[in-house]
């Protein structure tokens, strides 16, 4: 078996050969979390839900992946309810959960929570998001949908659009294709760029990158469109902020002519326009289901 | 089959032969739901659950029921923990929770909301209470608790109490009435009447209304009290609602002499006296419990 | 079979052997509790969490034990997302809830709460801290913790240690081992001593007990060290507070050539210095473990 990771925390401890075991197990868990097929591969198990952060997607599909395994879930899903209000540290309330459990998955505020968490508990652990850190699993299901929607990752022509500088998600996506053999271009405003460092590292891998603040021009050479919110608080003048988000909206007639794709980590606000959601390059919410198969490969793989 | 509802969002969408249906399913669970009987009939399936106004026994018995099945549950028991605090909207919240189950629950305080979401996700979408609008899942138990405890519901005289103008409870009953052969008479105050288009529509379906202000007047003519809460905001002068409050109260006292069952749709607040709880004639806590095996049967009915 | 207690309220309620019969059955439940075996003994049951008070280690362990058993659970998790905000009444609540439900587990933040909501509803009981009441469970896992680590209870040499005079985990513990043979000392500082009706019970009950302020003086002759957190607010002189506070720090300087384990009923807030974590006197995380399987065994006899 080429997957041999005990805790996933970062997409950057994984090699090109652990996602694409992870890939191919997530198709077959497929027809499971379609509820075509029923497993009680995790049956008896117990995953630990540490949501410092509410957060309905991520949460959910975890959820939905345990139990659509067999398996079950404690936790909390905001801190509230958690010891937290009495006092009580991260670290104590993470080893008992842990002892009560056979995976933990966490989310926190604080960069770098999800790997402390792992070198003090036994059971493995999940990062479902650290702040300005890591969110392996969803560029696993990023990665995910292009396979499944296009039949390939190799290849392939992907834009990422929005704010590219803050992004946790989009840097992740970056450092994750880099282990691929594709093109990508980066598009934002001036003041959202792609960090210099990131783009470093990839030149580094050997990924042609290409940056550009204007979406028309990438638009008919790209299979993927992958959209991220541009944030008012980013910029001290509104009417700059305004000037920019219209650049940057997805419509339907900005995609005519184009066969590309469009993805969205989601929650989205109005970066891409409503009449998009039901045509076919509107991928979205397709891309927030298989986060439920790509999740449920996870689990299988490592809860024992 | 008679039953080929796919979404549960009115009352009114119901015929008598679909209402006959679930309530002859609902006590083939009973045994279940008194955990006198194993079920896996929902095993690996989902139901999500989304409650955007708090609630304990309508949430608490959908979970019951699903969970009875073998089933499990997702979702979140207030708008809080969702990400709807993140400022994502309703529309993208549904899709996606929607593509994770394998039905829906929702709850909202926007009337249409139900209807609005059964109309954007594949899934069945069961309404359990949207604001001013339906709760069609309490009028079914409200069905079944009547023909459980009484045998049948036509033939039947029931007595509709408290605050019928703005109670969707009794609006949605009264509906439900008129597809069976019952006596129905309706008993508030003058300034919380029925609607004037629901007696018409009541009437155009051919039931007797009697509709007077004494409870008294027809409590020895009476099978089924049912009895909800007169609220003080609809009242400008303190006074005044005093004295309706204590005119349309229950106690034993007053039960004395008469054969009714008393229901109540729950929570009550002093409308029925604490001394009626354990005379056999107060019914209301079993009346909540019919709410599981009405939910086990309507699940069953629309999860494939 | 020695167990025939059907609610779970206070450790007072037990006898020796009722006691012994749980500690062994939650033996048994220790490799399920673990997940090397799986269980279906609870299956198609439903357990109804009522956490009026948040609370993590108890919450979860509950939900823990039920779902290594194959069970469910429904319920709350504070009182926010119950009905209690629409004004209902505890009563009707937990009523309601008991006509879901196979078993019932309460936390609430006022005495006497449990053994009321025992007289209302027809389903167990099982008492989950209620103020400055009982909190029984945490009592059986003490028992449990000590036994299981030092392979017996008689002949132990217990010191508890910290607030004897508010906590109520101290004056459980203290009954109960009052049913053992063992030596007790009692430590706190003597603004804190155990109540004078507690001591006066105990030497009724024929159990040997030695009270000093100094944690020093019971060191080399304690197998056990059950320590509770000294709060701020019994205090009216911060600096009194800081220097009592020191004296009941336990390190793992202090520890040095002692034997004695050190438990705590948890959250701790700094009484025991993360030092002692990691060593093999600190066993808090493994005594929070064994919540499960000692809730396990107390499910499994009180669900038919």
């Amino acid at each position: 078996m080429a997957f041999n990771q005990k805790d996933i925390i970062s997409i950057r401890d994984f090699d090109r050969k652990d996602i694409e075991y992870i890939l191919k197990l997530a198709e077959e868990m497929e027809p499971i979390a379609r509820s075509k097929k029923k497993s009680d591969a995790l049956s008896g198990k117990l995953l630990g839900m540490l949501f410092y952060e509410p957060s309905t997607r991520t949460r959910l599909s975890f959820e939905a992946a345990m139990k659509r395994l067999g398996g079950s879930t404690i936790g909390f899903a905001e801190a509230g309810t958690s010891s937290a209000t009495k006092g009580e540290n991260l670290t104590d309330t993470v080893r008992i959960v842990g002892e009560y459990s056979d995976a933990l998955v966490i989310r926190h505020n604080m960069e770098g929570t999800a790997r402390f968490v792992a070198n003090i508990v036994d059971v493995p652990v999940i990062n479902a998001g650290d702040g300005a850190g890591q969110h392996p699993t969803q560029t696993m299901l990023d990665l995910y949908t292009m396979k499944r929607i296009l039949g390939r990752i190799d290849d392939l022509r992907i834009a990422l659009v929005g704010d590219l500088k803050y992004g946790r998600t989009v840097h992740s996506l970056a450092y994750a294709l880099a282990k691929f053999d594709v093109d990508v271009s980066f598009v934002s405003p001036k003041e959202l760029k792609m960090p210099h460092e990131i783009l470093h590292d990839l030149s580094k891998s050997g990924v042609d990158v290409y940056e550009t603040d204007s979406i028309h021009e990438v638009l008919d050479k790209t299979d993927v469109l992958y959209v991220t919110r541009i944030q008012k608080e980013r910029f001290p003048d509104p009417a700059e902020y305004l000037k920019i988000k219209g650049a940057y909206t997805i419509t339907s007639k900005l995609l005519e002519g184009s066969d590309a794709i469009v993805m969205h980590p989601l929650p989205r606000i109005d970066e891409i326009s409503h009449d998009v959601d039901n045509t076919p390059q509107g991928r979205y919410f397709e891309q927030a289901f298989y986060g439920v198969p790509v999740r449920m490969a996870l689990l299988k793989s490592v809860i024992k």
